[in-house]
Parts: structure tokens; C-alpha cells; sequence
């Protein structure tokens, strides 16, 4: 068991809600077609003068705000985004500035695509231990909006902005992480992709404008994810030594509606314990799991000594999760 | 104390070396104006067909050989690069998959700028202590070549190519970390970027070729360096409890000539105790603390019983530090 403790949760949405309806106009598709396809009946999109550093730093606000704390109690901001702000300065900078948190306070980035998350608190439980941090917020971000194909429905209807934080302290000794695992396939790195953004593909280097959006060849992320996640749960749940029916609460990423239906048989929990917030939400990237874990404490699914397994895949290709004792 | 031990280092360069005679010749300056700026001699520029993943994968071979290490004794890859080598997904993927990593490795990228290698230790560290993980390699890689511009000499002479990787286990009771210290100056962050990248400018939100170019306010940086840095490294070597005679060898960022002169004024500690690189290597953004620390192992700087202080700055602006008995 590695100790930590979550002491409060927030979220931010862009206040534009874009429906699947407003899409089928948008693309020129008959009614019905982009619900269809996604199984996505609303999302939030930020407007162009909005950034993914403002909105994460609303969620540390919010979650702050619950807690009745403030921004000069946090010793460090881990960002747990999927993709950065900028190629350079690491977007905890940029989240640091808009919260408001005071000069001089730790800040940097954990990146694992849409388990950056998940990363994060295991990375956060691990600094907890050693003495120099005695609270840490996690904040994920994305705006998936900037970098889509709408030419492409099955990488763009499914999409939404957002962000979540969570705020952590070290917990009691029968509290906290029971096991964590993330899996890495690089066979599927090519699988989800934006190709440009870093040091490989830049204007100069010829990238076209193509290079900076979203590609994704979803049939072979679900070829993958079916062939390694059943010994990778089995495993995990070994790892954390309790069964699946000990679970209270899923908090699973959001990655499509296959992919709920998906971890609902593979896990053969009761689906009334999987939280989905996909049809309002849509996939936010690395914000799905602390924005669906956010609705488990606010829709009292999540309390002291709650047992909740988090989990999901990531562009990598990656498998990742935890069992996390409450 | 936390608990950590080094158990190898390794180091890779692009096999192209650039005078800065070649320089000159190439910006239409003359003879010596290169040297005079940037105090570099020479630096490994990668060629178009080399990968930022690619290198950091042959560090990290060269660690695993210096060990006698195979790829399975790897338990986790932490990427500690200062730039992704695209904006998704993360760079470990793509550096798991040229270094032969097995299927199912765990893989994450920590980012703090110039000062990811130093936050990715100190993780690796915590990570150590909740079981799970026995053996971690870190990497730092990075390509600055591809982002520079020319016509800035201030921000493009200085820099040069290259990775490094350093493999870490626990350690016994008097071995590991005495303090690390992270430190962000948020209203630092647009001193040194490159603004595209991420979700905030990419060609569909209007970025143009130069967003995708480092831009650097040299003469800001210095002053806000000037202005933390002695109560910084008061503070980190009072976390230590250790004298600052007590350091055997200072592993510093090679961010510039000026920097390192800086360095041994702030400290005041013997120059010959300083390890430099920076004239035949640039500053390598990530990879400079990492190849340092290699350089220090070479050269029998750093041996079991020694203690280093490694130290730098990083865009952000963030200041860091950490002592390290080994």
C-alpha cells in the first residue's frame, strides 16, 4: 500500500456546449448522424481566446475552493496533460502563472497521453513519502479541439474540452494506492498521433498542416487493447491482492463508447459501479479520469474507505491502472 | 534521506561535430565572432535523418552496456527531455521502441524544462520506495538544432545536440537524495519558449513559421536568476544539512559560459570541483545535467561515497538543485 490521501477534487468546462446536433448542421450530415457515430450527445469546446492553461488553472481553483484552501498551501503542481501547451516552457508553468500560485512554488509536467493522470498520483503517492511535499495538486487539461479532423468523424465527433484537478496529502496507513500499472506497447505509438509539435516535425523541418492534427487508426487501438488488456487486469488485480468484487466504484478514461461497453465485459463488474460522463463529456483526453473521478465524489460514489479501480488506455500505446483505497 | 543509487550512466552524441569556425564560415561572420559569442568551440548538430528518440535510445543502450544490462532488467523508462519529439503521444513510446524495450514496460515522460533530468530523479527515487519498481532508467535527449535561429546568435550558438541516461535502483541507508529543490518563477515563462507545439498555436490557430523557433530574453533571465538564486541554493544546502565544502563535484546545466562563471561565483566553491562540458558540447537543454553526471563517472569525479550537488536553471523559470550522496 503506498500512502496518500485525496483531500478535494475540481473541474472546469469551456462554457460553450457544442451538441451532436449543431455538428450534423455544422457538417452538413442528416440529423442523428454525428450521435450515431460517437454516442456523444453534448461537449464542451473552448472558444479561440481561451487556453488549456487558464481552464486547468479554474479546476485547481474549484478544487481549492472545496477544500477551503489556498493557493499558498499547495508545495508543488504536478500538469498531467496529454498534449503541452507549447513546445517549451512545460505547461505547469503556464497553469502556475493563471492559478495564481505564489513565485518560487514547485511546478512540472507527468506525460502518458490520456493516463497522464493516473501517472501523476502514483508519482505524486511516491514524493509524499520522502519528506519536502506535504501537498500536492494534480491538474490535467486538454483542448483535443484545437488539433482535430473534421474530415475524419471517427477522431473528431468524439472529442471534448475540459480539466480536472485533485488535490493530495500523505493518508493513513490503510489508505491509499494498492497497486498501480502502466503498460507501454510502442508497436501502437503510431496508432494515435500528432506528428508535428516537437523536435521531428516542424515547419522547417517540412511538416505540412496536416502534421499538427489528430490521426487515428482506430480499428488497430482496438485490435491491441483486446489482445493485452485481459492479462493486464488480471495482473493488476494480483498486484493489489483483492478481488474485482471488492471494487465500489470504475472511474474509467472516456475513450469512446466501445471502449466503456468494452471495460464493462472485460471487467464483469455491475454496470451500475462504472461512471460514465462520456455522452455529456466526450473523450478529454488526459482531464477524462479526474473529471469522471470528480463525479464520483460529487455523486457520493467515492467516500472514506471507498475501494475504486481508475483505468483506461492511452495513444502510446499504453494500458494503465490502479486500485485506490479511499 | 531518500533512498536511491546510481548504477550506470550513458551517453550519445550525433556523429556530426560543428566548429564554431564552421559557423562562422556558414553565418558570413568573421573568423572567431562564433567563439567570442557563445564560448563553444564546437558542438554535435544530428543530421535530418536522426531522431530525438532515436539518440536518447542509444544513451540508453550505452548505460544497459556499461551494466551488462539487458532491456528486460528495465522495470520503467522515465523520458526527462525538455522537448517532446511530437506533440503526442509522449516521447517515452517512441524512445522504448528504438532502445528494444519489451512489449508492456512501463513508460512516462516527466518535463521541467531544462531541469527534467534532476524532477525525473528525484521521482525515480520516490517510485523506488512503494515497490512496484526495482530498476528505472531515465533519458534525456534532445535536438535543440531544430529549433533554432540563426539570425539570434544570443540563442543559437550556444546550444548542441545529445542524450543521456542514467539507470537507478534503491539504495542502501546512507546512499540517495539529501535534498532536491524545484522552484518556479512563473512570470519567468515566456523568457525562453517556443510557443507553438501544443494546444495554444499550431497553423489552425494561426502560428507562423517563427512561433515554431526558440525565442530567448537572455538579459531577463539573467536578472531573475540573479534575483532567486542565492536564497535558492541557501535554502536547498539547509534542506541538505550539509556544508557546501562538503560537495565533492558540482554536476551544473551548461546553459551558457555566463551561467557556469555564475555558478562558481554563487557557490564559491573551487572551480576545479566544477565539471564543465559546455565548450565542446553547448548547452543540450535536458540532456546537459544527465551527460555531466556521465562525464563526472569517466572521469572518476563521481565514485561510491562522493557527494554532488547538480544544479540549474530551466525555461520556466524554474531554478533547481539537488545533493546526492552516492
Amino acid at each position: 500500500m503506498i500512502s496518500v490521501k485525496l483531500i478535494s477534487t475540481g473541474k472546469a468546462l469551456p462554457s460553450q456546449i457544442v451538441t451532436s446536433e449543431d455538428l450534423d448542421v455544422s457538417l452538413n450530415q442528416s440529423q442523428g448522424y454525428t450521435f450515431k457515430k460517437s454516442g456523444v450527445l453534448s461537449r464542451h469546446v473552448a472558444l479561440a481566446t481561451q487556453s488549456q492553461s487558464q481552464l486547468g488553472a479554474q479546476a485547481l481553483t474549484d478544487a481549492l475552493r472545496t477544500a477551503g484552501l489556498g493557493v499558498e498551501s499547495i508545495d508543488l503542481l504536478i500538469s498531467a496533460c496529454g498534449l503541452p501547451e507549447q513546445a517549451l516552457p512545460n505547461t505547469a508553468c503556464f497553469i502556475a502563472a493563471h492559478a495564481g500560485l505564489p513565485a518560487g512554488c514547485a511546478a512540472f509536467d507527468v506525460n502518458a497521453s490520456c493516463l497522464s493522470f493516473l501517472t501523476a498520483l502514483r508519482v505524486a503517492a511516491g514524493l509524499l513519502q520522502g519528506g519536502g511535499y506535504s501537498r500536492i495538486a494534480i491538474v490535467s487539461s486538454d483542448l483535443a479541439s484545437r488539433g482535430l479532423n473534421w474530415a475524419e468523424p471517427e477522431s473528431s465527433l468524439i472529442f471534448g474540452d475540459g480539466a480536472a484537478a485533485v488535490i493530495v496529502e500523505k493518508g493513513h496507513a490503510e489508505q491509499g494506492i494498492r497497486a498501480f500499472k502502466l503498460a507501454t506497447y510502442p508497436q501502437g505509438r503510431r496508432y494515435c498521433e500528432i506528428r508535428a509539435g516537437g523536435s521531428q516535425c516542424n515547419p522547417r523541418m517540412g511538416a505540412q498542416p496536416d502534421d499538427h492534427i489528430f490521426q487515428m487508426d482506430g480499428k488497430a487501438v482496438f485490435k491491441l487493447a483486446m489482445k493485452v488488456m485481459p492479462s493486464f487486469f488480471a495482473q493488476l488485480m494480483e498486484e493489489a491482492g483483492v478481488a474485482l468484487s471488492s471494487i465500489d466504484t470504475v472511474v474509467p478514461h472516456q475513450a469512446s463508447y466501445l471502449s466503456l461497453a468494452h471495460a464493462a465485459k472485460l471487467l464483469s463488474v455491475p454496470d451500475s459501479k462504472i461512471i460514465k460522463i462520456y455522452k455529456t463529456h466526450g473523450n478529454q483526453v488526459a482531464a477524462s479520469i479526474p473529471t469522471v473521478l470528480h463525479e464520483a465524489y460529487v455523486t457520493g460514489r467515492a467516500n472514506p474507505g471507498s475501494r475504486l479501480l481508475m483505468m483506461g488506455t492511452a495513444a502510446g500505446f499504453t494500458v494503465g491502472g490502479m486500485v485506490l483505497d479511499l
